[in-house]
């Protein structure tokens, strides 16, 4: 474990001192859930989907988050548009690619937001890491996981390939990049049993990206962050119901002597 | 009190070990809540509505849950291709024709979805039942409820006409296929008093269509859930913020000895 | 502090036993959160914005909810058609310009449906106000809140030009009428920490609208409302998580007794 890499405290701080304004096109099932997880940590966040108005939210934003969870075609329009002001100003932008792999739609709007933004980091569990690479591959559902190791070699690709960050979120979590991989072993079941995680973890690493400029620590400390406060969730509650109310409790009160108590993660 | 037919604990070990994937287009206001009520009891929920994608989601997916909730011209027509794929491909489905009755839009929206695709299950309140039959009713809203009894004419009329089971909820449930009435007597009046609680019976009747070959005792046991679920969170909150938390904790936690025990629920 | 005008006890009664239908036409990231809060004291929430039957819902409601956090065209049209409608049959309307300032998308969206539907209570935080008067403001995103008073200003040059009310929420609220000013010191800071509570305290301005003839004394009821029950759930709570949880507990149970103890406003 890498003592000397833990600093999650010193982040969170300038997230809960700055307030930094991160810009969401996010699907609607977890709309209200990614907004308090990011109030939660100090960030400030904005949900804009309008054609007519994401460039003006792209100007203000210090992060854009991307998520293609419930997709048509005119948010897609709105994310492409958001998201070459948000390249344009050099604000970091950060891909949720959910689903890609279980319908043709998502996987080629998935393809197309990386190709076309290059969005800093992309955040996905392993059967979308693995679907924006392969040719073909079968996922059941946004939920599925295959092993998250299998998604290593995938997710070293796109590294290579567009010169990004990719966080895989799974029993260990990984985070690659260009010259740095972090595995994250924080995190409990129970996340899995509720919707949003997922794209919780993405949000926060939108608020990390806002303060930080290392995009392969940010994405390292989001899933950090998501993984301990789902472990002090998981203590305290006793189903999903209570957990979710415990998860947003837990990412509110985190503190460094929690941090550095919990955090398990390595970095080579 | 039909003690034979308590089967519910079996089919809720079904849907735990098989994880069914639920294809969900529903409305705005609960899609968070359905889809973490399916995640409880250990089914897979997704959501997906735009046209391009319904048609792969319904091929994988056990079951399909249409809901009207909050309706457009757009949602419309993908329930519609989602249907008619599912159908072709004997995949079960269940309507919710929330507000039916309320707005001349909502009621021949329902009726267009009932005549075309015939779902195995439709799930509403009495007024929404009674709308689907009569030439003209008054609905006060979608959460108004004339007494359930009076929508079992309605409901038999249903079934005779379309072979299929209705599902009629309210201070007592009604349960009407061919050859079958349920009366299923558990459930608590706070769920009135949250919103999605209709719209949650649904996406569980959905998981239980996934893994029972009767979608009458599907569509009962669903009920029965829900009920107990509710009945059980009701005990241990004190408001309708409480009352959520702790129904999707009961649904998590439910075991067979808590089914027994409370179950009350009548067969015909 | 003016205990001769603590109405709210008597009005919070009207609302649970009359059980107002509130037609609200919301933003998708606080749909379910206002919807629970309406049913929490007692109202009948419907949501709905298809342009075909906005004109229906309206008609059956007793007020009408506007609120453009989550902006697009099409949810504009149904805007300006259900308050049409509702202007045309006397039934109240509350409107919350969510962003306005923030993007001249929200800001012109704003002032038209202000223009055009002549609410007879337009609920924000201080910038929004702001937005709706001045020539050019600066907004940094939905959250941001200017000093409330320096919004007095232009909440009672609203106030002149328009003849409506108008609430503006901070750390102390403000409620201006033609010739009534309300100053509601109730709140916590926690309610700044959870996404939607101002959305709410419009919903709640609606059902008070319904059961009320003065608007200025609804809107100043609910602003008291959910100030008193943002005290409780603070001092009952850990974290935004359990503080969500608590003020739905609270709206629900809240009492005369209660009421009174807690109130702290001013009516000049």
């Amino acid at each position: 474990m890498n003592e000397g890499t833990v600093t999650l405290a010193n982040t969170l701080q300038r997230v809960r001192s700055e307030s930094p304004l991160v810009h969401n096109i996010t699907n609607y099932v977890v709309m209200n859930t990614t907004a308090n997880a990011l109030l939660a940590i100090g960030a400030s966040p904005v949900m804009a989907h309008a054609i007519e108005e994401v460039e003006v939210m792209a100007t203000y934003a210090r992060a854009l988050v991307l998520n293609i969870g419930t997709l048509s075609s005119s948010w897609v329009e709105a994310m492409l548009h958001a998201g070459r002001v948000a390249r344009a100003r050099g604000i970091p932008i950060v891909l949720d690619p959910v689903g890609a792999g279980a319908t043709p739609l998502r996987t080629s709007v998935a393809r197309q937001l990386l190709d076309e933004l290059l969005p800093q980091v992309v955040r996905g569990n392993a059967s979308e890491i693995l679907a924006l690479t392969e040719a073909s591959s079968k996922t059941k559902g946004v939920d599925s996981a295959d092993g998250v190791e299998s998604a290593l070699g995938a997710a070293q690709a796109l590294v290579r390939r567009y010169g990004i960050v990719v966080s895989v979120s799974g029993p260990v979590d990984l985070v690659v990049g260009k010259d740095t991989l972090f595995r994250i072993h924080n995190g409990h079941p129970m996340m899995t049993q509720v919707t949003g995680m997922g794209c919780t973890a993405t949000a926060l690493t939108g608020a990390m990206l806002a303060v930080t400029s290392s995009p392969v620590q940010a994405a390292a400390e989001a899933m950090l962050l998501s993984g301990i406060a789902g472990e002090l969730a998981a203590t305290r509650s006793k189903g999903p119901g209570s957990f979710q109310v415990e998860f947003l409790d837990a990412l509110y009160r985190l503190d460094e002597r929690e941090i550095r108590a919990r955090a398990k993660w390595e970095v080579i």
